[in-house]
């Protein structure tokens, strides 16, 4: 690459540009750590796209009507870092750059959504990025539909590399973009032919853009350092009437001497190769310098947006008292008050009709009476919608001809749908949920982690979720899942006994802001065991007494889910022999960790009766309520899975695997 | 469709494939569970495919040199299992059809390799199938480039389904083998246009024969219903020179009230509408009948291949004594005899020299001294080489040119790449192991869960294994993964402290032939802890104690990994003060539980001494440890993390989050 041509060519441009790529290189050598080629390759695309336009305002980064920048490639970091401080960004100062990835900065390594008010979303994982901007784009397009243009029109843009595209999760994002037609979205491919081993023909040789058309895609191929045709890609891009990419072929940390390698792709911290970079392009200021007449261009640029901003606050101000209230309602996440009175109603008379259904069915009934009165609710199924029971009558479905559908045909895309569900929540205005089977918990993974590392309250909707399930097999039968979720920092782990507690479950799902949930649900029929109508939400407290000792209390069972009717079976039985039993639900155990010392010391209390626990699960994490918080392991036991299931009847399992009422009994007894 | 069409254009084959048909609708029936609609819909394909080109021998359905035939789309089980039946498979008797998904038969719910010896993989999750494929034909091609074409010389073929294609995992299956050009790879899509939801249209528009082509593949598009067209296509495409995919438009559930709906997909059971079906098909035959004639036809089909092999084994039978022990060693996955020496040897080298090293780079050098007594591994990384130091000079690169090359560059593909690695296990005579970083344990749980499953031995090589990763930050720095893996049946989780427990792992990890391993390897420098060489494998035993305490015996620290140099020095400053302190290494809970009790009494006493455990991880799991297997919760602390990690560099983590010595030794002493 000719950067001499680079320079002449459009002097200015050239050197706005290279504020990116000089602070890229300065940052990243005084970390001694980090990724300066990519935010060097890419300076060009940002340049034009924060200047000619993106839509923001520097100063108010949490403009709901904003436009979305998502760093795909959130290993380049600092280009956002970059461009948020030539911007005027408040959050991000010159020590904070000069800060970066060091303890306490909101420069940190990878970008941080709860660190920054700017990053839409944390990236770093490949292909996430580019996975959430598909529930971006959607949710834009559903708030479009039910506010109106005048509050919701924007655009979401992605920066993409090699790696989000090798990464399977892109291809169910491209997918789904293309099915629905997502036109606002429009994602910018960093084709630099670099990886970190080298070539990416090392690896791979797909045709991206035969790619993305093969999926409906409005394609376009450009040189990434031409700041015309990178405008003119654009402005094309934004009239595709389709969802777009942009292959801009650009060379990793250009002009450097490590352009075009894969040494270029890591940190450059070789400070003779830098000044020469710097000679390079002609860049003649400080370290960590930038020149007057380049700042203040970049802080109009900064302030592009105000007048926009303020116009779009005229009009949210001109709309009805009520329609401003819904939009900073659902804006904000709060649930509706009427929540609580909903699935108390729900309670009250399933605790009265007792019926016995699976609880992925009591989900359902939940969400019939949750949808209705929360209209920002957005549903969903990794293509079980009959299974997972997520789609209630009144949802209608999200397509290209009704964008206020809020029922979201996922396809068999476990992951991309995850992904996209907290691109939906990050968006704001919209609360996704969705289901599919629980052992598939594997496939979205990636996603769930991240939603509780970003603290978005996504809502994943597990079901079948034990050997319950029955003939489909140890390939469906989750065992480890239940813990694999609770090792997860930030993640509420609901595993409901009946219709009472899942609508309990939902309630407290649909109330956070900053943590995300996963509903474990059953596939086959469980009995009515809360029978006495409670106003109080008992799932809130994680867990408590569900049936006490009659008699003096010699021992407690503890268990969650499906495996709490067997609890209260092996009662029966204890009791009947006069062994006075106590069974403790324990439906959420996060919340339960977070109530006071007396009351988890009154519902386990820690000296005295036996301890046994049942759950169609591996063990792992029983034994902190085992003995953890009570001092005696001789005396306690549990009643699970050891290994993977089979294919049988699920009432075969059962007995098969031992987890039955006799057994737990049994168990209770030899620890006498 | 006109299915009267279709019994007259070719009524053998007609008859010969409804036996298929038929023997799924009844299996189904009589299980009232499974999936019905695409066995009927892919009937031709398999009958054409099983008695022109499948190179088996149904009584001998593990001759190293048959055709794998893989079905990605395992729900529909039952194409398999009548196939086999048909074909005469010893296993597959007409009682176990009856028993189809009942408890103890070898007709699952889904195929399970373990099951039965022509099942090549366990399939059901979807995406996995033709996953797996990809290390199938990627072994093929190394072990012919080794052993040449008389010896090893055969096909993969793969069924998949609209499930399969809409997975990201197949994505990342298409990339490899188009990049490799695994020419011996052919995949039959059953483009049915039906998932479980709707019409494929629903969630997805991708045109697949164009996606497929955008990765360098052959395709062919048939009526999947034609037996000629489904012949040619397979004669083309084993001469395409490149993987091959044929596009095969069925009809789900043909000839049902069901066809080409999404009730086609699932369980059958209506009886009125089966009897029609059948009187459509022109089947007379009885419920789990075949008329003889038809029955001999297809044993004919199940003795085709035996010629061949039995041509083969007298190839192998003129092979050198040594080839011919050479090929069954490696066939067998029987590690060599001097695998221990080697592994001896650098534990003596390390034992004396005391090296401060990573342990990634520990497990570099660990393979330096395996691999080259090792022809059979295969090593690799998902783009990240010089970071999980996976390779060794001796390995060579598999390549297009270079099939004996022993390093698959695996691109950023975690999931794809360790569902191949599975593929390679199941299909013999290679050794896979491949890296990534820790905190994408999530992108290849899915494959990783069924490596446990499948009982395969492959290894993942999980480098940057804590906040010890420094800047990179939260979303690359595991601190769930170590549960999440140990939650995990039948898998092996290694966390070695030094080179010598490293090199100890490594000697464990390539002797199993039923249990893969996870090596979960710092990125930071570590001291050498086992400085006294010992013959012994320690790891084996799982735990043991690293350092005895001197006097009075009041504390015992456990500690993994980069955390038992912590331990130790807390171990100093104890003692210091005359606090007799043990320190317990454990790098491997799995090998521990399965010592006698004796041994386990040994290494953790039941009453005594306080207990600390120190892990720069969660909790979970641990309190089996801290009270478990002994009885005093109050006498027992953790040291490590209670949330996501943070960026910066990985000595301010450490101290910022409290995992030091000071803090361990405070722990100890707050709970004498």
């Amino acid at each position: 690459m000719d950067i001499q041509e680079l320079r002449t060519r459009n002097p200015d441009h050239w050197m706005r540009s290279t504020a990116i790529r000089a602070l890229a290189l300065d940052a990243v050598a005084e970390a001694n750590s980090g990724h300066t080629g990519m935010p060097i390759g890419m300076a060009d695309v940002a340049t034009v796209l924060f200047s000619k336009h993106l839509k923001f305002d520097a100063k108010n980064p949490d403009w709901h009507d904003r436009d979305r920048f998502i760093l795909s490639a959130g290993h380049g970091s600092m280009l956002i870092y970059a461009l948020l401080y030539l911007c005027g960004d408040p959050e991000v100062t010159l020590e904070e750059v000069k800060n970066f990835r060091q303890w306490g900065a909101k420069t940190a390594g990878h970008p941080e959504n709860f660190l920054l008010k700017a990053v839409e979303t944390t990236t770093g994982p490949l292909g996430q990025g580019i996975a959430n901007s598909v529930g971006f784009a959607m949710a834009e397009e559903n708030l479009r539909g039910r506010f109106g243009k005048k509050l919701v029109d924007h655009h979401t843009y992605v920066i993409a590399g090699d790696g989000c595209l090798m990464e399977g999760v892109s291809q169910e994002a491209i997918g789904l973009a293309g099915r629905y037609e997502l036109s606002n979205l429009i994602v910018f491919w960093d084709n630099n032919d670099i990886t970190i081993d080298g070539k990416v023909s090392l690896s791979d040789r797909t045709d991206q853009v035969q790619r993305f058309k093969a999926s409906g895609w409005h394609v376009q191929e450009i040189d990434g350092h031409d700041p015309e045709a990178i405008d003119a890609a654009i402005v094309a891009a934004k009239k595709a009437g389709k969802p777009s990419m942009i292959a801009c072929k650009t060379h990793i940390a250009l002009g450097h001497a490590a352009q075009d390698t894969s040494k270029g792709h890591g940190a450059l911290t070789n400070a003779e190769q830098n000044v020469a970079a710097k000679e390079n392009w002609g860049w003649t200021a400080g370290t960590f310098e930038i020149p007057a007449e380049i700042k203040t261009w970049w802080e109009e640029v900064g302030t592009r947006g105000a007048a926009e901003r303020e116009a779009w606050e005229g009009r949210l101000a001109e709309a009805s008292a009520g329609r401003q209230k819904e939009f900073a309602r659902v804006m904000n996440g709060e649930a509706p008050k009427k929540l609580s009175a909903v699935v108390k109603g729900l309670k009250k008379q399933i605790s009265e009709e007792q019926p016995k259904v699976a609880t992925r069915k009591s989900s359902e009934m939940a969400l019939a009476v949750i949808n209705p009165i929360m209209p920002e609710t957005m549903g969903g199924s990794a293509d079980l919608t009959g299974s997972n029971n997520t789609l209630t009558g009144d949802m209608g479905v999200f397509d290209t001809d009704n964008r206020k559908g809020r029922y979201v045909y996922w396809g068999i895309r476990e992951h991309g749908m995850s992904s996209a569900m907290n691109g939906m929540a990050l968006h704001g205005g919209v609360r996704p949920y969705a289901g599919t089977f629980m052992a598939f918990t594997d496939y979205a993974r990636p996603a769930m982690r991240l939603a509780a590392l970003m603290k978005v309250p996504t809502v994943f909707v597990m079901t079948h979720d034990s050997i319950g399930l029955g003939e489909d097999g140890p390939t469906h039968q989750p065992v480890e899942h239940l813990a694999i979720s609770r090792a997860t920092p930030n993640t509420l782990v609901f595993r409901p006994a009946d219709t009472v507690e899942t609508a309990e479950a939902w309630e407290i799902a649909l109330r956070q802001t900053g943590t995300p949930s996963v509903l474990s649900l059953t596939r086959q029929g469980l009995p009515t065991v809360r029978k006495e109508h409670k106003n109080a939400n008992l799932v809130e407290k994680g867990a408590y007494v569900l049936a006490e000792a009659e008699g003096k209390r010699q021992a407690i069972i503890m268990a969650t889910g499906s495996e709490v009717e067997i609890a209260l079976a092996a009662r029966d039985l204890l009791q009947a022999e006069g062994i006075g039993t106590r069974v403790v639900s324990m439906p959420c155990w996060e919340l339960f960790e977070q109530q006071d010392e007396s009351y988890r010391r009154r519902v386990l209390p820690p000296a005295g009766p036996v301890r046994v626990a049942v759950e169609a699960s591996v063990q792992m994490g029983w034994d902190k309520w085992l003995c953890g918080e009570r001092g005696s392991a001789k005396k306690s036991g549990f009643v699970g899975m050891e290994g993977f299931g089979a294919s049988a009847p699920a009432g075969t399992l059962y007995e098969k695997f031992g987890i039955t009422a006799e057994a737990v009994a049994e168990k209770v007894k030899s620890l006498l």
